[in-house]
């Protein structure tokens, strides 16, 4: 299903090479102010052309369909479409012939029986992304405004993830020489990602299948190349004591929850039993490196019926992680405002 | 919402210490054979009783209500509950005023006002994994009927899971010691769970919102006590480079897949684009240690409105991870009985 | 799927002759005053026993299994079972072989293959109504006090169905006469149910799929033996001008709605748009005669693979339309407490 | 929600005056032929044009903006849109302040705080029903294909709504005169409208809440203007006696299902317990006249603070149930193709 969300509901469409993508956005109050260039920040933060990522100008400009009047959204379906341009697809039916390592060209021939857009990853490309981060900017707005009115503005949300580690390494100042050394190689790297949501109200979340974490998971393993997720402490937790891993309660002198009680530490990242405690929300997301590498794979060619080597050409990131900070904001907003409005 | 997955849709209710807990399962197909001593196997895995889990005997017995007739599934929603006996619940008013530290008594009672059933963590108890071990037996049988089918039994449906560390620790030599030594601490341990399911079709699964990881991670963050979630290489994949990570296709002399493009090695886990390969799905589960634990600890007394410290008593695992895998097997059967459903 | 409504949530398990049939209700607020003798009177209303009923006494003694603490509802999933007795299951073999005319015994036994349970209707029986009884007086609660909240005591909810007609003859004094007639031809009737919703705000239902008409109409129809449902003047509307069938709109005199602009009229019965517009919600469900008549009726024996007589012994009503508006009356509940909570 | 259907589902964007209005459709299968010129003929007869509807022609080429590649569906959502064209929007100011009797004006400022787009209708617009009416087809060739494939072709899938009534008036020779009356006057008519279904697979539709009757309905109400749904002898079924209403079985002579038992009459509209069971389906629905009247009428003024006159110039139609044929089967279909993708 290309649906996600109960009230607050996010429907991304279109392929890579098609004339538009775009998403609707079910749920939306109205009266939110909105209009085309609150999406810029967020847009040029997902755009290439840093170091790492690919030199290809992408048609990222916003254009609202529905769902908004006279600067406002309405209340009906806010739809966003992006018009794609730029686009090469001379050589797509290679694709179906010899399916790129690490890509979905193999599991989309099986799953569309050959019937796929083949070009550019059609419907399962990283360019679909670019409807999320939009989705993102509507789901901040929205939880903005209600955490604010929530708290008469005391309290203000935020959302921000950066990365943190590129292929093993957490020291920003040694990025840029792996970078060119696996680029120079016709290699990749993946790296990882840690977003912290601040401001949360305590409460958010079910108890059993709707945990917090269940409905975040599930929102980033949709991002195409994650291969884990971990809340708080995460993996380390399993190595740890329950007397090292328990998160105190206490009301006195925690900076910005005074008067509150709120746990002291946040090994659990902000959840206990699937619910928000207050704490900030952290998580962390594994990316994989790049698929599309230069160097050359030996793969299948199933028209030949024979092993083949392959190098894939093109334009690629060198590690495609480098852009995916603003797409985990996104998928955590988009999550959290449909929380947030489940009540 | 209570209730999980689209065509085999799962519902769980109850609380540690009410009259029943149960399970309703809808979408089961007419005409597989049950009976309540189907259940018998996976609940005897999840019980308790080994070193290192509480020795509590539970009642664990399985009370078919509707959706069997004459042995067999009736295609109507299929209700198992289990009575809940053994029950001690003198204490619990002292869990509104001193919350136990990574226990949800403190979310829930900001959840709920304080109208939660708090004996024995209600509704958030790890009692309610009991409903989810059945479903997944029922899930297994929907699997394996299925796979079966589709491949004239020529595939065999099969999904393993089991604890490969425990403290950090992957030795399960050492493990005993390990154990008895937290327990004389009065400490609790963590571990980690791997689950590998085999004999499933290529193809399963939807390339966005829910893709195999996204649909699978959320059932099992839904588990009491999960930090992280990763498939294939995880974590480590962030850290390897393409050439390293990518999963080269061939036709040639796959064990089991004689004649059918597989991938060579399983980087990915068994999934490309969200859309399983053909090849086993691989993922890991850490799980916390026991947040209860008898060694003192410094919390908030809301009571009182002063800091306490509090030694959980009462019957505990020392390492609750010990019965986690049977749950992370029926978890990976629930979603997947939905994705083969779906289609 | 056996589950109704996106925020308060309805499933519904359990077959006729089965151990037990029940609900699983999600999505209650926490804290609202709750115990089994809260039921008794809608019960009451739906058992049998007046003329043209059964005589049958059902076991309809309700028991709360989880959602309740202390006489308060919790906010997690509140089941209530209801045990079977009395179920007389000897012929039920010869169902499948001569489908009944007006049952489900041929659609069931082509949908399910044969495994259905077919022993008084099995999951198709109108004993299922009892358990959407018991959701109506939940439903019911949840709107009483909501509406209450809202409106700071000003408006009170209520929520009321009768039988409008029977037979085709709407005044009541007749009935008793119709009623013996039918009877002693070992004939059955159907019936007409108005349902009156007041004290709703204005402001329910969603502009296009989840119209107030849709939702309600949608739980409406799965009643069993229901043929038609109509809002305001229904289908009386299709043969009226624009001039007469619109509602204006006053601020002026509107007993109970002073000061407030609202319709004059009710011919839109209460939504304009798929919304509610403050005038009471009016909708009528026709309800076929019973199926099950002594009179002989010709139909197909599948095992002898030749045409024969039926003729439908046992106990059953003449006219089950009798029984039915508390079940209208809980059906409207359910809807519209799924719709305030949706906001 | 603006999302309906489980597997094969829509999504409807956009408002009448808005940029574009469109549809999202999700769950289609890969490989069926498609092209724009395929909505053409649908299209054409909800257009407008003929006597008693609306001369404004209507900017009605659908766009594919994704879901399509190489003249098949891919199996990704299939996007489609029209562009508005030739709207006049000047006067909508006066619709917040003066809501027109019969139409949404009222009710959405209610629900949307006076923030909704209030041209035309905005996302409560009959033109809506436009890319409802794309849907349809996209259903109506799911429908055709599955009906084919699972009979080899021994079956044709076929949905065929028309008028059988204006005004109250079954006679199609006097509507001419009928609406030329009515126009003349500034009133309007209302409808009825009858849909039969041919050729679908016994055994669709769920036991309980997603009976055949309630998806239908749940779809024909999201139509503006619906005042009444009913099945097979409908509200007339009230009035009838069991040994009437009751359709007998047969496996003798009832063409076109030679061989095969089928009830011998279709009083029940081709549904028994919520599933098909082979015959026809049939359905009715009633439309109201149309709300936009020149005729003076009596309304609230919000500005003022008193009653005014008020009559709704512009162009409109005299009986929109004209054009609603194609929308009703469009429905049909779409909700059809959902069960029969639910198997």
């Amino acid at each position: 299903m290309n649906t996600f969300g109960t009230i607050f509901r996010v429907s991304i469409f279109g392929e890579s090479h098609g004339e538009e993508i775009g998403v609707v956005i079910d749920g939306v109050e109205p009266g939110i102010e909105l209009s085309e260039k609150d999406f810029i920040p967020d847009i040029d933060r997902r755009r290439s052309g840093a170091r790492g990522t690919t030199p290809r100008m992408e048609s990222d400009e916003p254009h609202i369909l529905s769902g908004v009047f006279e600067g406002h959204t309405t209340g009906a379906p806010l739809t966003l479409v992006f018009r794609n341009g730029n686009t090469r697809s001379a050589d797509y039916a290679r694709l179906r012939d010899v399916p790129r390592p690490g890509h979905a060209d193999f599991t989309a021939n099986v799953k569309y029986g050959g019937f796929q857009d083949p070009r550019g990853g059609g419907h399962f490309s990283g360019r679909l992304t670019l409807p999320v981060v939009a989705a993102g900017v509507v789901a901040k707005k929205v939880l903005a405004e209600t955490v604010a009115e929530e708290t008469h503005g005391h309290v203000r949300f935020k959302a921000e993830a950066r990365l943190v580690e590129i292929g093993g390494v957490c020291d920003p100042t040694q990025w840029e020489a792996l970078l060119a050394e696996a680029q120079a190689e016709g290699d990749s790297l993946g790296g990882v990602v840690e977003c912290v949501v601040d401001g949360l109200p305590a409460g958010l979340g079910e108890p059993f299948w709707d945990s917090v974490e269940s409905c975040l998971s599930h929102a980033l393993f949709a991002i195409p190349g994650v291969r884990g997720v971990e809340f708080g402490d995460g993996f380390a937790a399993a190595r740890m004591k329950g007397s090292e891993h328990n998160d105190c309660f206490t009301a006195d002198g925690i900076e910005g929850h005074e008067g509150l009680v709120t746990p002291v530490t946040n090994h659990a990242g902000g959840v206990n039993g699937g619910i928000t405690n207050g704490n900030p929300l952290v998580m962390r997301v594994a990316f994989k490196p790049t698929s599309s590498i230069r160097k050359p794979q030996r793969t299948w060619d199933f028209s030949a019926g024979e092993m083949t080597e392959l190098s894939v050409g093109g334009r690629h990131d060198v590690c495609f992680a480098l852009r995916t900070p603003v797409i985990v904001e996104a998928m955590a907003a988009i999550v959290l405002a449909d929380l947030i409005d489940r009540g």
